[in-house]
């Protein structure tokens, strides 16, 4: 196993992760437009939130088994680690959903993870060029873009909400909503800020 | 002093360090079981975290006077950081219950600390096996469970919170000790983590 | 350009990123101590932002094409992160302020950003002494000192709102602001640690 190492597995485990991000991405965003069905949806979310977990601790099983790696070992943890983060993140979204038993469509919200399934789209075209590095550093730009309009969308709807809700109950649930959203997102941009350093390292 | 390092204080240190962590969160755990008495030892809780702040300045000054290090300066810079982060929260937790005047016993919040006393037993015993490196993936794994076990806990307890509080700031008071609590949980995973990645670069 | 590196750029661009955040720290200050005149104010802070951004963003754009560099590629990284990070909080205090339209003076806000004054100066000096070397361990510490007196501040102006406000929206708006003017603090003891670990390695 050492003396050959398929360091390729790497990246194909890294594509995987992005497929699970993007599919629960894809769930949450359905989950917010229909405002009904939560329960169902938010356990196909949970679902693929351990899927995730599974492939993390693959890619650190490998690591530990893999003498020769295709970038630094320290990176191919802290991109699993923050790959993992977003999943979390879009899974925490949908449990404040589900828990806050959150009804009505919030617009803003919807718009939100529809930055998040656009972030998510993006991871996935850039592990799939990870090997190759190609179009890397494009991607952290649009990923930093798009974390850019998420703030924009959250700081505005966050303000709106002091405006109009009188229930502070009610606002703070909304509130919380908004801000796991937006955390999701940043966690993309730190994925990107990983993919960033990895390319600094290699050229 | 450079010419001959004593690369077996850090081990001694990082010991003490998880002991101050163990005693802070069996103080802790006492004062939300008792629900009174809480300046006194939340005073306590006070000057364990300096202790190991103290603990912490130690290591980090050994760090510049020894030119061999037992694994890599910045994973000691790491994993002292993360012991210091579990300390605060544990200190930040026993502030919101003093600060915010929290009476009356919380069940949740009693097991959330319960967890904590098992993160930090986990802890020590690692800190006390990691010169030979025995079996800290194991703890690791350990310290991940506990952590999905708080973070259930936690999910359960504010969802309640949520459909039971009826007045808005007595809800944020307890919102927040939950959150906090499991923070400090999340951070004995983050230690985990360090752990982890220490373990890989040695093999 | 990569035969001749000249190194001495990052550190000029760090001084410049510190002389940002030092400008934004004192409109921020202003915009507490006077309560009017948020809006004008909050969109200096914003220019001076996006400035910021694009600082950070020369610096990663050297660090690409530089070969050798004045310390570790990782540390560049790292310090230029977090200074940005720091820029972007005290962004969002403003921000609060303009958009929870928080008015009338709050004595503890004015303190809080008279410390993230005093550490905007600790960090300018310590950037313009950062390739000598000189003396940055004693501003580190300072920083350590600054942010322990921060965390008291508001640890106590969050228990008197708990005491005093008894509107929970009220309450939720100011405790915010504290809270985000003591990550900014958090923070500026962030950069504080990568400068640690710079002069670790060094030494």
């Amino acid at each position: 196993m050492r003396l050959l190492p398929k360091t390729g597995r790497f990246f194909e485990k890294f594509v995987e992760q992005a497929a699970t991000i993007h599919e629960a991405a894809v769930l949450l965003l359905d989950m917010l437009e229909k405002s009904e069905g939560f329960e169902n949806t938010g356990a196909k979310i949970t679902d693929l939130e351990h899927r995730g977990d599974n492939i993390t601790h693959e890619i650190l099983t490998s690591l530990n088994q893999t003498f020769i790696t295709p970038f630094d070992r320290e990176d191919i943890h802290a991109l699993s680690s923050r790959l993992d983060d977003v999943l979390d993140l879009i899974e925490a979204a949908a449990n404040k959903v589900v828990f806050y038993k959150i009804t009505g469509r919030m617009q803003p919200a919807v718009e939100l993870a529809q930055i998040i399934v656009r972030c998510a789209e993006r991871i996935k075209t850039a592990m799939a060029a990870l090997e190759r590095q190609d179009r890397i550093l494009d991607h952290c730009i649009e990923l930093n873009r798009l974390e850019n309009e998420g703030d924009r969308i959250s700081r505005v709807a966050i303000a709106q909400l002091f405006e109009q809700e009188r229930d502070p109950i009610t606002l703070i649930k909304r509130k919380e909503l908004y801000e796991v959203l937006e955390d999701a997102i940043d966690c993309c941009e730190d994925v990107a800020n990983v993919l960033e350093s990895v390319v600094l390292k290699s050229n």
